[in-house]
């Protein structure tokens, strides 16, 4: 199975599809220009490395379900299934 | 029910319709070009994160009323109801 | 009465109209292609608030009559008042 | 009479007119693009303020004679007197 | 043979072919706007420099398969190979 | 005779014609796109001020045969003589 | 002969040829957008200089064969000798 550690700041992220968000009590309405979307956190990086090296621990972890704006994240697949690299802060908050 | 937790300088609001807003005290001028608009502060994130690191707690929190532009924040529907997810920076100030 | 209080470092100003401008000396020539305006702070914000979580008080306080830009800032009407909520670094000076 | 006080990094300048120019030995090319201009500083600012809070005292002063950019400042009438409110950055530098 | 060492925070990638890349269990789809692209890292630089002088070594080492995006780099061909010189910041992650 | 100081990290140059720089050992290619110019240095200013008031002299200094960018600096006649204004930073090193 | 000291953080860099370059075992594939160039460091600058003045030595030294952008630098003639003066970090690395 092949592993992926996204690197710094970026998680890898599972996409949620429109059944298992109506179970999570989260709908997205159809008229919002730029529709946030429900995924699950895969795997992140180490942190957000600051201009001096610091490295600062990211705020989500594995197995968070996290809203983030549709348009966000470069599109993967591993293991043939898609997947999504973004950056922490493209993420809008934890649901749950 | 569905809890929504935001991530560092994000919160939740919850938009006030125009008759709660007579109510408050605040009208908003028809011919302005970018009309401010008031709502209920639901949740706050932790704070600001500094490249270094540094947490800084927001300044608004859960129940403040605010005022913020009419184009701030993305719309999201959590448990039925529409909500938006903005940023502190764009919270104009705190009403009453 | 409702009261409101500006973000960090957003201050609320109470534009004043031509005649008080005339009477307190300053006249904004009508060729100029950005013409600033006078008016009086009615309430300031708690400070400007760096990236390190330091909160530096603004130098303008309520009761000051200042000079700015004829676009800076957001109109709002609180109690029936037309006001004006920017930014201190909106504001030229201070007059008197 | 009306008194102004610049804000932060700031100045007020009375712009000084051909002749008083030529007198001052500096003459502006009449085809140069972007003619710098002579002004006689008023009065300027408490000092720049850093994003921590720190505020560094301007190097001009009421009294100097300054070259700026033509296109440099605003435009305000005070007591009659039409005159210039710059950044201390617009300022090239000090005459004689 | 001919060495290059990648300036600071560079690294020089020599781009995986597709055959490899199905191996490796990494399957872009083909109708992604910008698809990542796997590659092994042949050199990296001493690190990234901060504008005080301070040196971070890079997180990724010679040796390692990455994702990076499409665009991303630029080539050249050293000992007659195609290789790609781009910044650690391109890189989406460590797959393995 | 008028003097002028440059304000910062400014400094007065005064522009070198044709027979000189040929005489210096520079020349300009006609079919340069962006072609660099000699100058003398006439006047420098303090130093460059940093955000938080901290000031760093200059390198270059009154004397030095300076290339800088066609295109850099302000023109002012200073004492009927054609000079230039400019930043250290548009200066691309010291000649001789 | 004419000297030139590149200020700060630029190196003088002399483009070597075709030949040169395949004789170095370096060859920039034809259809390349971008094709980076070899040169020759001919000298440096003192190095990087912060904000605050602190100066940061610069990693390439005269002597050097770099790979560089081609676009990247301004063409001046020294002593009759086409050259280049280009920031450090328009240098993509060292080669050998």
């Amino acid at each position: 199975m092949t592993k992926f550690r996204p690197l710094h700041d970026r998680v890898l992220v599972r996409r949620l599809d429109s059944e298992e968000k109506t179970a999570g009590g989260i709908i997205i309405p159809d008229t919002a220009k730029e529709k946030p979307m429900e995924g699950k956190v895969i795997a992140v990086g180490s942190g957000a490395r600051s201009e001096e090296g610091k490295v600062t621990p990211l705020d989500v972890k594995a197995g968070d379900t996290v809203l983030f704006g549709k348009w966000s994240g470069t599109e993967v697949k591993i293991n043939g299934e898609d997947l999504l690299i973004m950056k922490e802060s493209d993420i809008l908050g934890i649901i749950g």
